[in-house]
């Protein structure tokens, strides 16, 4: 990465925040690392722990030295966090997050950084079943696509930093606004959550020595944190609706097809599905 | 396997049909091995075709000889297949198949096939994305589930030899119904299938950056032919349609809360999938 950052903090250090600091170190990174934890000895105590410099209990500590700031927690933790250390922001500070929903984090956080500092949200496409910085990986985000959402209040510079830093994790950076990141993570991500969560509470316990592959690969995603994805679709609940009901319409298609024995129709609609699955590997 | 079966007929030889005989060959079946096609030149050319001791582009030709004739044809082929050669079903012969959807054809069959012989639906739960014999496995049916469907009508014989036979190829006999194969095969397979393919047919291709894991994961199965995935939700349309209702009411539940911002039950819902889920690996 260029040698824009000589102090890095990363607030909620677990498989993410975890790998954006042992992507950091492997990378050569030679700055200060702090870690904010609500439990800091237990995550002293990890592996992968000895990548940060130090290991704090509390953001406001962090936010006095760090001049980028990375919330890695949950959804809902992060528009209160910022808030609290609101006053504390240093001039020129980048803040950013990791979060799966922008539009609701962007847009409130405009009005309480201070001017002289910004906030730009990061959604890196990337995880694992596997939480806790014990799992964390300095390949996380290698050729992964991570989406920044700065907005017509983001300072140029700001932009391009946050792209530098997450292009020196070895991210492809794609920039978009945050509520168009959100219509197409809706599309991409939150309604194949309640699709897949919804399938898997269908299914009975004795009916699971017949539930193959199949239904294993398309309910995988339901195993998911249900307090994280109930503050993801809560924060992403507009356009995750839209998305929702346009996929409501489509299964009625398909309904519709096979009640009335309408074959052809049926074909065209699974074929369009094939063809869109395809062209996606 | 016991040595009851000497000449067994496969009827239609792609992955599935070609990995029986390779499991039959594999676990030391000594008997002959009749193979049907379509294309009986272009069968004798591939791969793993050696197993078979004679491919035959007649399925005539093959019922005058063989004990036990297994159809592995799209499931709208059986029907037909079976009505073309009723006549000619020597005494004692058991028909099966290996189709995912049971009760129409079991039910269309029982009278089709003469009282000396019988007809006893099978369906072993086990496939690959990859197609024809070249892609057999002798362990395709280990330890794999594998449905077998008597009626009241089926000879307790018949039923037994079935069962006997997918045991030698090491797969786990369950015996049901065929209406109650198809209610939960609507769940595990076909309901997620079409769940797959309406959240595939949903994305643009300008989103496929921004499909992860997770969408790959989800909507896998939507790859699989639409041809073959046609008859099957044809023939299992009442089931299906059950199922899809269902399933239905439970993504307006989500709607529901993620419309009204009731995230204790947003909550509940996503745990209640993730237990299914959890329980299931």
């Amino acid at each position: 990465m260029d040698g824009a950052e000589h102090t890095i903090g990363i607030v909620g250090v677990g498989l993410i925040g975890g790998s954006i600091a042992v992507a950091l170190r492997d990378r050569g990174f030679e700055g200060r690392l702090v870690g904010v934890s609500r439990a800091p000895e237990r995550l002293a105590r990890q592996a992968n722990a000895d990548a940060l410099n130090h290991i704090s209990g509390h953001l406001s500590e962090a936010v006095a030295e760090c001049s980028l700031l990375i919330f890695c927690t949950p959804v809902d933790a992060i528009i209160p966090g910022v808030r609290s250390i609101a006053q504390q922001i240093q001039p020129g500070t980048l803040l950013t997050d990791v979060g799966s929903a922008k539009a609701a984090i962007c847009n409130a956080l405009t009005s309480v950084v201070p001017p002289s500092a910004a906030f730009v949200g990061s959604h890196p496409l990337a995880g694992s079943e596997k939480q806790g910085i014990q799992h964390a990986r300095p390949d996380l985000f290698h050729d992964r696509c991570c989406v920044i959402t700065p907005t017509s209040a983001t300072p140029t510079d700001q932009h391009k930093r946050l792209a530098a830093f997450w292009q020196s994790l070895g991210a492809q950076v794609v920039s978009m606004t945050p509520e168009d990141h959100d219509v197409v993570l809706a599309k991409t991500s939150h309604v194949p959550h309640v699709a897949a969560a919804a399938l898997a509470s269908q299914l009975d316990t004795a009916h699971f020595p017949l539930a193959a592959t199949g239904f294993r690969d398309t309910t995988r995603i339901a195993a998911g944190d249900p307090e994280i994805w109930t503050a993801i679709l809560e924060q992403n609940a507009t356009a995750t609706i839209e998305c929702l009901d346009r996929y409501l319409t489509c299964l009625g298609e398909f309904r519709e097809a096979i009640a009335t024995e309408d074959v052809s129709r049926l074909k065209i609609l699974l074929e369009a599905a094939k063809r869109n699955r395809d062209a996606l590997d």
